[in-house]
């Protein structure tokens, strides 16, 4: 399929895994989670808790590090039947406050692309997370003069982006989304009649997979690396 | 001082504690705090420590209910030295929840003064806190029909209202604010030349309140009621 990038007038950016990395920390915040309780449970067993505590309680918290470390505590009393120690508790706490001061650390080749394309689109950061936390990254990537302004949505669901295009003030047609998540980024998309490029990224959390059947037949466009994006939107 | 309500394209509303009541559940989160810890401080130490925390942790976990959650539990390990029960943890851990959920309860006159004004303007909600919480208080309202969309600001100072504007691609004098918070929905209002109404609350929080000398000359208007508003912007 080719992308009628004439029409396009604005370009989101997934932020996370699409412009830095951040799952990777996640994964390295989920194993010290298994070292700091494995007097009480395996490794693996706490690592579906923790996943099931976090699906569990995301219509409560939503996305980020806050619901996270907040899960994290949860199962850690839970876990422990009540015995967790007040220092398994403080650490957790300096995980979550870790997480969130991070140095960021860009993807290949992004600031060329944001570079080529800041020309001639408007682009924006449309992305799940923490507002303070996403505006945060922004501001430390170096990144933030290439776009126009940063949309946190609570959920990347159809619906959300209908709202995005609505509060855009443009159709469909003259979207195009980049991410790394086919479930947050591409389908939704491709569902309302924008326009998406899926560009992967080597973690993807489980909640983020989806199955071969969900992408059957989807219209969308895949690219190995950003960088090959400029070389058809220019 | 008149408005010059000719001009005006977009009203910006705050949501909490203007729209809808708030404050009052933070102040009775924190007195359910200071009982839970009674067994180490006085009520009015534990008041005093619980704030100084929550200021603390803002840079890092920004407004909202799960920030405030971590810096609750934050502080009974440290006022305990360590010893805080894991079912402390977990009351606490059942507050942040509770808010988050609590049901909403309308001021006074809000959706007819939305009626009213929505005819005649573009109204958006211009809030602090968690995009997800003031989404789902949005829908919970009722109200959300009024509104074109929501703004969620990490901070509200100078800065993010000017970007605000940028990105409704207006000017200041086009833009009127309404919030019940002098420092956060009406002060850096009238720093950039936009105009603000004041409706106050009966309950502030320590860290939204500002001196007499903050607020001398300050051009803007100051209302008892939600409702008077519609007599002067009709």
């Amino acid at each position: 399929m080719e992308i009628d990038y004439k029409n396009i007038k604005v370009i989101g950016f997934d932020a996370d895994d699409t412009l830095w990395v951040n799952e990777t920390y996640f994964r390295a915040a989920e194993e010290e989670a298994g070292r700091l309780l494995s007097r009480y449970e395996t490794p693996n067993k706490i690592d579906q808790e923790l996943f099931k505590m976090e699906i569990k309680n995301l219509p409560t918290y939503g996305y980020g590090v806050k619901g996270f470390v907040l899960s994290m505590i949860e199962l850690a009393v839970e876990l422990s039947n009540g015995t967790v120690s007040n220092e398994v508790i403080s650490k957790m706490l300096n995980i979550g406050k870790d997480m969130i001061h991070k140095p960021i650390e860009l993807l290949d080749g992004v600031e060329d692309v944001l570079k080529a394309l800041s020309k001639d689109y408007r682009l924006i950061v449309a992305t799940k997370g923490d507002l303070l936390d996403q505006e945060r990254k922004l501001e430390k990537s170096g990144l933030i003069d290439y776009f126009h302004h940063i949309e946190v949505l609570s959920e990347k669901q159809d619906e959300n982006y209908k709202k995005l295009l609505k509060h855009l003030d443009i159709k469909p047609s003259e979207f195009l989304m980049i991410g790394n998540s086919l479930k947050s980024d591409i389908l939704p998309l491709v569902n309302i009649g924008a326009e998406a490029i899926h560009v992967p990224f080597h973690t993807t959390w489980e909640h983020e997979k989806v199955t071969k059947k969900e992408t059957n037949g989807a219209d969308y466009k895949t690219v190995n690396s950003l960088t090959e994006i400029i070389t058809f939107l220019k």
